[in-house]
């Protein structure tokens, strides 16, 4: 008999993963080039070349014994001093190797935190539509998820509602710009007017609260916008970074945590982190993978190549008279369903072998979810497709 | 501030990993050649040459959009199917794919395993001496972990002792065989024991115990030793596998569950763990790994090199005047302290820059664990030391 915890987890598990083993399945029935799956954000740009140079490299120069074998909990220093240089370095900040914590990705650097800050109900604050896994990651901690509704116009944060929603169980606020599912980078004003309220409610309560930063969509904004780097707006922030995005790397389990000397009770938190990455069973990230980073820290990945798609399949969508604010980062569009309940609208997408995720997933229903991190040639065959469910639908 | 559950854990942070950064602290002053750091498993071997092969060859072969893409949660369909056929075919077993979930590490598949089936209060019984870490892990989700205390003629489990603190809420039994701290392997006679009790138990309460047999040290056994494959002795057991001893690859984590038809309720046990791995932020083991694994299932690392070094260690200790059982497995030695302290003993052994283990962190407090897998020259040039050491405290 499993948890009874699990059972729910199992019940409503992601539909975002339910969709990425559908598309799988339809692949092997109408062949991978008629299934249009906007479902994952699993990256269709190639790696940069320099990553498999600088893996091979590795291979070729380094002692097998240290590059294969365990590194600190927190990662090689050299590592960490180098990711740390790099930031510094972009976004005038002053971390130390000390402040950053390599770990399995954004989603382990997440559970790290999480694990390392909550006590059984404490309240973290997400903004809808936000990443259905906060809940998740959240619930293994039980700590209890306090959701500030969407403001649909411009799906930056309800701040009105956000001021009045903080309690004295307030422990971490989760923020994801560029956002995942919209697309959306939340200004700059926005964040000063954030930091502003998370810093009055602190005095008003006498607690520390976290903000804590996913950032995995850093890299790929559009249209020359700014993503602000929150640790200069709030002291007590925590950032969570992944290169599954920036290196095209999902499959290979690699970012960092970033746990400034400001944050409240720093010390400890970077010391409890680093048990949590190894009780938990990452132990340590995996240490090619660090190595290769350390390499690649000024590679790119092709953003105009995500541009185009974006630019085609919004044009394209407005055009079937669907309904979607255009997006300035990530890889997603965020389309309002044409029906009150959007999971008839993706169920009826799939006949035309579009996969779409609904907005229930992330806190938002009412509204689809479309990854357009896939080939162009995807974009542009599924535009016909999406053409002719507008047709039945009737919102051309 | 830090949850309330992660300051106890701080503060009994792992000797072992504390160890470990002591040893490359002595190292920076004295030349990491005249620090004998027998603290941490981290393999001497380096992996096998088919594993930078097998590395380039995916690197130079495959698409890196699929190479380094996510996979399922569960793992690539097809490395699953090489390792349930590879399993098949050495230990007579019928695992499918669908059996197999792969892992970050052992650690990693632990954690799932733990999250997957334990509600808060069930209990975990391990054997002493055991990997401290199963107490972290059990603590993760809330379980209780029960003791069986060793038997320190023999190191095999006391089985009247397991008999007597099975309860109704005996959730799982972790066995680790051959043992870290012991290097015992458990013996056939004392499974198929330990099995009966467990069918019978199961029974009078009516519940389902789950056998974990946690065993990246299969691969290491040496003077022809057989170690038993568990599944075949008790149909309710999980095996949790790592590459990172038998291919040398700790850092990369990489490995693998596996969970059998004949497990109860074992489709929602499946599920739940995949669930698990998911949530808990492993999203899924690294890909690349995951294909290099694929491709090197029958590579072994080099046995003798750490035989010769058991021999030598063993044989050098014996004749300083310390006391040990010979080990037949993994890479570890457990060494008698000669004061019923062994926090003391390993302080001083600190002296001859010495480092070894205290007991305590397996559950069996005056004995200390030293690791093998390091460089013969280490193992030798450690010896006059452990001579010297032995001197002052007049065990010779």
């Amino acid at each position: 008999m499993i948890a009874e915890k699990m059972k729910g987890m199992v019940a409503n598990s992601s539909a975002i993963r339910a969709m990425f083993e559908e598309g799988n399945r339809l692949a092997k029935i109408y062949g991978r080039e008629n299934v249009y799956d906007f479902s994952l954000g699993n990256p269709n740009v190639a790696a940069p070349a320099a990553v498999k140079k600088a893996i091979i490299e590795l291979l070729e120069e380094e002692d097998p014994v240290v590059l294969h074998g365990y590194s600190s909990n927190s990662g090689y220093e050299e590592v960490k001093q180098a990711v740390a240089d790099s930031l510094n370095e972009r976004f005038g900040t002053s971390f130390a190797a000390k402040n950053i914590i390599m770990t399995v990705g954004a989603a382990g650097g997440l559970n790290v935190i999480l694990k390392t800050l909550l006590n059984p109900g404490d309240e973290v604050i997400v903004f809808a539509p936000y990443f259905g896994e906060y809940r998740s990651y959240t619930n293994n901690y039980d700590g209890v998820l306090v959701e500030i509704s969407p403001n649909t116009e411009t799906f930056q944060p309800k701040l009105d509602e956000f001021e009045q929603k903080i309690t004295a169980k307030t422990k971490a606020v989760i923020v994801n710009t560029p956002n995942n599912p919209t697309g959306v980078v939340y200004s700059e004003d926005t964040i000063k007017k954030l930091a502003a309220i998370m810093e009055v409610k602190q005095k008003e309560f006498g607690t520390d609260i976290y903000l804590i930063s996913d950032e995995p969509y850093r890299e790929l904004a559009y249209d020359g916008v700014e993503v602000p780097y929150l640790t200069k707006y709030y002291a007590n922030t925590v950032v969570g970074y992944s290169y599954s995005k920036s290196l095209s790397l999902p499959g290979e389990r690699i970012g960092y945590l970033v746990i400034p000397d400001e944050v409240a009770d720093s010390k400890d938190v970077i010391a409890a982190a680093i048990v949590a990455n190894r009780i938990l069973g990452f132990v340590n990230a995996p240490t090619l993978q660090q190595k290769m980073v350390a390499k690649c820290l000024n590679e790119k990945t092709d953003i105009s190549y995500y541009d185009r798609n974006r630019e085609t399949l919004y044009n394209g969508l407005k055009e079937c008279g669907f309904n979607c604010i255009k997006p300035e980062g990530a890889f997603y569009l965020f389309v309002k369903s044409p029906f009150e309940n959007e999971k008839q609208f993706c169920e009826m997408a799939k006949k035309y072998n579009l996969l779409i995720v609904p907005g229930s997933s992330f806190g938002c229903p009412g509204y689809v979810r479309l990854a357009y991190c896939v080939a162009y040639e995807i974009i542009v065959n599924s535009l016909p497709k999406f053409k002719e469910l507008a047709e039945e639908i009737g919102v051309i």
